[in-house]
């Protein structure tokens, strides 16, 4: 069984990073990160390449899709190639999944239409306009499609697929191996939490937008 | 200022691209992942490489090191290159930090004699041989030294970080981009709340470790 997580210039690291750090031990699923080309792809802060191991033709029916979003989403939702190869991939899949504006790709692609699913919080119109229907869950589960609201959400989606894929003991045995018992050491992880000013710089766009 | 990130083989993927996440905006400061040689660094899954830009030699003087872990620090810690680089390297930091057993080579280098440290839980007795203190917190600071607990805590200590270098505001704004509003489907993120069976086997060895 596999399981294909898709790079694409521009992506966020930790979207990618977070699923797949809770899925890449799961007994008989091997992970394979894809994108159009081999070799290293860059994140939106151009300082980390990740390196996708096949081509996206090479891997046509993954078990399990993941996509991670990030800023380089915008340029990806006019991409044919990668739309078709999405619808294509689906047809195969038992999860289709996403991080963050990882959502928009899948909605472009058409897959989200009535669904319901999640974003980045700044991504929640955008969704919307794609016929899709945003709630403001952080892991949001419709049929076989499962997306998880912006980066970090991306650990909690994984975590609960594992659980899904192998079982409760090997998700309890995962986040103790990983440790994942978070302790922020700020309350700002949320629009609902953050200060109210924040929010609304990033909202109105004047502050920068990691997405 | 230059933010340094140690790559060897068979790191633990989210050691390094938890703090990643959280520092790589930072207002004056560059993100460089750094390994002996640069090119693709095959993490402990064998399925993720993330590359090296610049080679040790390349980076001799960061302001902020942060060090992950994984199960190929055991072979690190024998890694005179390596060794002698971080403790060179931590004659020109502000901060020295690491994540997970991270803090094992930091240890093996000679730098956490005497203080207070933290690492992965099943390592914190290694950690103590090397004549550093453990501690149960998440985050441990000891004078520039900053060492997180497994894997997912790099996070935390990140996004500390990020609020030391470069205010609240600051850290709060990566905490709402990021989404970091943990919800874990599970609550088994450390020994003390996963079930005791779970951590027994893995006490014993006779479940797989991550590190």
């Amino acid at each position: 069984m596999k399981i294909a997580i898709v790079l694409f210039e521009g992506f966020t690291a930790l979207d990618a990073v977070g699923p797949y750090q809770m899925l890449s031990h799961t007994p008989g699923y091997e992970t394979c990160f894809v994108a159009e080309r081999t070799g290293p792809v860059a994140d939106d802060a151009g300082t980390l390449a990740l390196v996708a191991a096949k081509t996206l033709a090479e891997v046509p029916a993954p078990d399990i899709l993941v996509v991670p979003g990030g800023p380089g989403q915008e340029r990806q939702v006019e991409n044919e190639t990668l739309l078709g190869w999405l619808r294509a991939a689906d047809t195969a899949t038992t999860w289709t999944t996403s991080v963050c504006t990882g959502s928009l790709l899948l909605a472009a692609a058409g897959l989200l239409r009535g669904r319901r699913a999640t974003s980045h919080w700044l991504a929640m119109e955008a969704l919307r306009t794609y016929g899709a229907e945003p709630t403001g869950e952080r892991v949001v589960t419709d049929g076989k499609y499962m997306t998880a609201a912006g980066v970090s959400a991306g650990i909690d989606m994984g975590l609960t697929l594992a659980g899904l894929l192998a079982g409760d003991r090997f998700a309890q045995s995962v986040q103790l191996l990983t440790e994942y018992d978070p302790q922020p050491p700020y309350d700002a992880g949320s629009p609902d939490k953050a200060p109210a000013d924040l929010v609304a710089e990033m909202r109105d766009g004047s502050r920068f937008i990691l997405q």
